[in-house]
């Protein structure tokens, strides 16, 4: 009996590396003042047809409930976000700025960094055009990134503008109807045959191909460049009009992450969708937003592959899953009151453990190692007294059991 | 558009009380030396159509995925977990302390306390036969709902025996293939009227209704109740063999947690089920296990109708969503000054906020307040000077704005 394809086990070692990825990912977010919400795993099918385009429609985890609805599993965040924010705009002052973490599903070819599930971080600020949100969002993106102790040699970040392909198709008196068409052309750019982009392409092929050789320019582009200067972080970005990310309500700025080796697939991508509120909530509220969503799986892989990254991971992973006290018992006779003593010691916020069951004192002591426990009590022939063993020194001294926990305390601020 | 019917959406207050609960099960789960560890959300079928009863099977949301696989949304962790240890339990030392916090679906008629989902910290101890492993699970459970200022006049663990069910059908005579049947009409017995579980019994029912009223006894539950007893545990439970748990794969002590007032479903419930792994494993693997897992609906309710348990998650929650520093930008010019300052503070860890947009400082003081902010750093006319203010006093100083981290870390600590 196996996981099923695309989705993961995680053993004490993944589920540590996982809560390590969370937890920088929302010390950062709340860093920048973001707040958390979620959204349910399970959603109206419609929600996804509505807007998020037809790959992600075409792998959905999707069904018929036993209450004949149409529901599907998430594959991303941004209609559920819509939907809550239209429903509930009135209750928040704006801007809303909004982080979520999470699970995500999508029934896809399994291939490296890709499986059927993933968790994602997702960050969007609400009801704010002026392009110092664009700014904002983009260095918590580089910050959350830098947290793992990337530095822009190991990762960019780069950075288009839908608005630039939509000024150019006016100014080419191409319909609107097609421009979703001709963005999904530019977005497979480099991952389909040239000569197939070409030939959606048509008339438009030979500019369009020339801007994507050559790179585009626009101002305010530049302008957020200069914003991001202006904190420090202008290393961390590419201007890259190749990018114009692959869903289908994005409006302005986007922007993807990817490690600077060109290795792996995205670890982040977001930009502006300033129409999805009012498009999803049927005009009822119109708010403009941007966000960006981060998945855990690349980000691990990247993670796994940078030495010192890795390294930082490791030590975090030790550091937690350690204990702080190990009792020792040598006699069954005080099984009773070493209990005692553990159920005080746990009740005041130390990590505690010890045997089950009748065991070797030097198999006990060598279980304290393992677990990384600072301190052993060992409960024994000296009772009423218990021997306190320092297991980084080696140390050890008697002290009366009913001295321990002030005893305890000292021993262990001292040595932490 | 709204969240389908048993599905809850987290707005920020709402998830932060998710996270409040989640934060106490980790916490006191580490310090009894479980570590975490989690499964898929969606599985084969098959897991819960082999051991968890025709109750859960006809409760669930399943679905032939897009490669033609039964596949279900989890409705409990235990077969995952199962399954997992079956895999892996050469690469891990017996006995296994594992706790795992995740969300579970099951399509039930909703009602108080029962959503389509619900979020469940699970905590199991895998590979140990002896009693003591029973009392150190549930200590932890008992300890996981002290943790949110509850005392035994507030909850009340109903433990039972299993075995103290079949002793009893085995002196009776009674067919091992019946014995699930009439431990499900057990269970059921307080919520069917009393005729139809005297139907069901036969002629078991005399027998079986003497016990359920008058109560039983067993050498077993009172070893329990002595080892609860040494750890100070004793008054938060009661002996009460009706408690026989729905699941069809428990053979041993059982236990479900309950508020004393039984106003609400239970909180939280478990047991030993010595067969599972060898079973759901093809025999495989023979280990024997024993769990519990904790809803956070249940709880979520106790919380909020008590006075004491809900002003401590108020105030946590509060302290987890403040921010530190507030900048207030009072003169446009000053805005990439702040900003490259921004940078640095958040750089330190510390959670920063300003306005994207250009706001009269009145406006931006306010916003600071309402976010919890304990210092303003006034960016204005004073340059290259910064108002410093603190928002608890209303005090205001003037420092260099070279100076203004080593300022802040000081004014920060010492407000803390």
């Amino acid at each position: 009996m196996q996981a099923l394809p695309g989705f993961r086990d995680f053993l004490p070692n993944d589920c540590a590396a996982r809560n390590y990825i969370f937890a920088r990912w929302r010390e950062v977010a709340r860093r920048y003042g973001f707040i958390e919400w979620d959204a349910p795993v399970l959603e109206p099918t419609e929600i996804y047809q509505k807007k998020s385009g037809p790959e992600i429609v075409a792998q959905l985890f999707n069904f018929t409930d036993k209450g004949e609805r149409e529901v599907a599993m998430r594959p991303e965040l941004t209609p559920s976000l819509a939907r809550v924010v239209a429903a509930h705009e009135r209750e928040f002052k704006k801007p809303l700025k909004w982080f979520s973490i999470g699970q995500f599903f999508r029934y896809e070819k399994q291939q490296r960094g890709r499986l059927r599930e993933h968790f994602q971080l997702n960050c969007d600020i609400i009801g704010e055009t002026a392009l110092a949100a664009d700014i904002e969002l983009v260095s918590l993106c580089i910050d959350i990134v830098r947290a793992f102790g990337f530095t822009e040699k190991d990762f960019v970040v780069r950075i288009s503008d839908r608005e630039f392909w939509t000024d150019f198709l006016r100014s080419r008196k191409v319909a609107a109807e097609q421009w979703d068409e001709i963005l999904q052309t530019i977005d497979k750019f480099g991952r389909e045959p040239r000569e197939k982009t070409s030939e959606k392409l048509g008339q438009l092929a030979d500019p369009v191909l020339r801007i994507l050789s050559e790179g585009g320019k626009s101002e305010k582009l530049d302008r957020l460049v200069d914003g991001l200067r202006a904190r420090g972080l202008a290393d961390f970005v590419d201007i890259d009009v190749r990018i114009v990310r692959g869903l289908a309500y994005y409006t302005g700025i986007v922007f993807e992450v990817f490690d600077r080796a060109g290795q792996l697939r995205a670890i982040a991508g977001g930009g502006r969708y300033d129409n999805l509120i009012e498009q999803l909530s049927d005009s009822a509220v119109s708010l403009p937003a941007l966000g960006f969503a981060m998945g855990d799986v690349v980000l691990g892989e990247l993670i796994g592959e940078t030495a010192s990254a890795r390294e930082a991971m490791q030590k975090a992973i030790a550091a937690e899953q350690k204990i702080d006290i190990y009792i020792v018992i040598a006699k069954e006779e005080r099984r009773a009151d070493a209990l005692a003593q553990i159920q005080k010691l746990r009740d005041r916020g130390y990590r505690v453990d010890y045997l089950l069951t009748s065991r070797k004192v030097a198999r006990q002591f060598q279980t304290a190692e393992d677990l990384g426990a600072r301190v052993a009590l060992l409960y024994g022939d000296e009772w009423p007294q218990v021997a306190v063993k320092d297991l980084a020194t080696g140390e050890q001294k008697l002290t009366p059991n009913q001295e321990l926990l002030a005893y305890v305390a000292r021993s262990l601020s001292l040595s932490s």
